[in-house]
């Protein structure tokens, strides 16, 4: 267990290594960030770091040093920093996370496994697998490579009649898996949290839509039925239970219609804290990052309680120029991540809007 | 105004230097804090930190340099400091709110001078002095030295029959003023906010109770009737705009019995966010820190609404020991300031407690 005045390790510089590092703040933690680029965004709030690659041994060796447990921001850590790091000083999550989940071919089976339902999906590793694939799964499908995707990248949709060996050379010719297409109510994401003793909570459902295959809007409470949030928050729990996890997760689901009831399909595992889960902040008694500070620290975990209806709205690329209507909106917390140049895609902040505080009539 | 990704210059790194540096960056910005000691626990979480004394020219041209504007979270900042740096970077709160509050006599007077009551008082500048004032006011009395005392230091208390020489020695036989005691129902405190245009914010008020001198317990909605709560606003509103004030500040109020009704007695102005304003951080919609950076950013205030019953406790000293208990407590926000050792006296975290969160039956 951390003791306060205890330091914090994060691998990666981003919005979120930020603010795990302000959750560790104000809870007396200190962070030491390594990430490789100057400029992150995260140094700015730490009280130290490392600005260096993610294979740089002495860097993470004197990360080791100065942490007293290691954590991540980002789930495409290599396997060999997660295992140097790991003989050196606790990392949490640990490196088994981050294996299931930087493949998505064994994540999706490990999901399978646990008896949970994922979309179709075969491997492919050449184009004679994929053509054999997409015999089996038929179209549409979307072709993604097994590793270090994320926000839609390294991945392709193939429609009937397409060409197979284009879309086979777009992804890189590499060891891909095929995907059936859902056809889905909505999309869905459980934010969940869990202790090395088993201990795990949830937050309520979040409902997502995406634009440009990132993350647009989050609201808080999703439309859906109370067995349905039951089923997610249950998944949620056995698939924390078989990675052995601590610290927080989000699991996307599609919600689909069968006859006259709901069923989830497991669409993603991230082994981190979540965009999705960005309401927290201002929307549950213990945010995502505190929460997950709390159990990477061998704390006890905070109240998950939800305490109104909330939308999250991220601020991508030039989205960012409406900060000052939504600092003047009094039912808005306006969060910013301290990033220079406002590039199309890029994530700048976000916005939580608490729903019952907007007055009647506007 | 400021601009996303700007800089505030923080005199001083304290923890409430800190929590401004931490609502800073929540909202994108920068902090760059000057402070004297090396250890410093605003230094943990600001882009940048000057470990220098505050008359030190070279140290404040520098903080003058990086910072878009500069603030403070002591009201014991030189004069010379402030009008340094006011020539080079817009100060905020400014000179004049430092020149009023740092001199007892100064402030008391100026309060009186609005037409809002104080505690009785005389000027005490010498033993002869100190001998009229007990004549005018009787005892008990509270002798203060003029300038830089908190947390009840640099007071003494005169009761019928006291060694005067003694307690004029003392306070070091310095430029004094001489209070009547007031008999008080409770103690209470309004964190007001303003802009420079004018506009102008308070929480609702909250009642306070000191151990020892420093603030113990802070709890919302004080026991107070509607009218007081409107008699506090108004107060903070005029002494604000007398002060010409841009920023947060407190005013520490006794609420005492008149006959039938309740009547407020201005006890002390404080240019700053104020221990007492801590529970805003989990009570409110917007918080002390963060109402402080947009009023001294030029942005729009956020909404002072309270979110529930609150009651802030203060951990000083060794009641840090109780931290894993406290965060074990559903209802409870913990707060630590990231302060090495637990020294007697020194404020080492706060905790809120959301009052409508505890479980029945407990």
């Amino acid at each position: 267990m951390l003791e306060p005045g205890a330091t914090i390790g994060i691998l990666g510089g981003g919005q979120l290594g930020r603010m795990i590092a302000l959750a560790a703040a104000r809870l007396g933690l200190k962070s030491h960030i390594l990430c490789p680029e100057a400029d992150s965004p995260a140094f700015q709030v730490a009280a130290g770091h490392i600005c260096a690659a993610y294979d740089d041994a002495a860097a993470l060796a004197e990360l080791a040093r100065v942490s007293d447990v290691v954590t991540y921001e980002f789930e495409n850590v290599p396997l060999a920093t997660a295992e140097f790091l790991s003989a050196r000083v606790p990392v949490r999550p640990g490196a088994r996370a981050l294996a299931l989940t930087q493949d998505r071919l064994a994540e999706k089976s490990f999901v399978r496994e646990l008896g949970i339902e994922t979309a179709p999906f075969v491997a492919v590793d050449d184009l004679a697998g994929l053509a054999a694939g997409i015999a089996a799964i038929g179209t549409p499908a979307v072709l993604k490579t097994r590793r270090f995707g994320y926000d839609g990248k390294g991945q392709v949709t193939l429609r009937a009649g397409d060409d197979l060996a284009a879309a086979w050379t777009a992804i890189g010719r590499q060891s891909a898996i095929l995907e059936g297409f859902v056809s889905f109510r909505r999309e869905v994401s459980v934010i969940g949290v869990r202790r090395a003793d088993g201990a795990f909570a949830a937050y309520d459902v979040t409902e997502n839509v995406h634009r440009n295959h990132i993350l647009h809007t989050s609201t808080v409470p999703a439309n859906l039925a109370a067995e349905t949030e039951k089923a997610a928050h249950r998944i949620a729990w056995q698939i924390g239970r078989a990675m052995d996890y601590v610290g927080v997760f989000a699991v996307e689901l599609f919600v689909a219609e069968r006859g006259m009831s709901e069923t989830v399909i497991v669409n993603e595992i991230a082994p981190r804290v979540h965009n999705s889960g960005h309401w927290t902040m201002d929307g549950a008694m213990t945010c995502q990052f505190e929460q997950h500070v709390r159990a990477i620290a061998g704390w006890p975990l905070g109240d998950t309680a939800r305490l109104g209806p909330v939308e999250m709205l991220n601020l991508i690329g030039d989205d960012i120029a409406d900060w000052q209507s939504h600092l003047a909106d009094p039912a808005a917390h306006l969060h910013l991540y301290g990033k220079g140049e406002a590039r199309p895609g890029r994530k700048m902040g976000h916005v939580n809007r608490m729903l019952d505080r907007i007055p009647q009539g506007c």
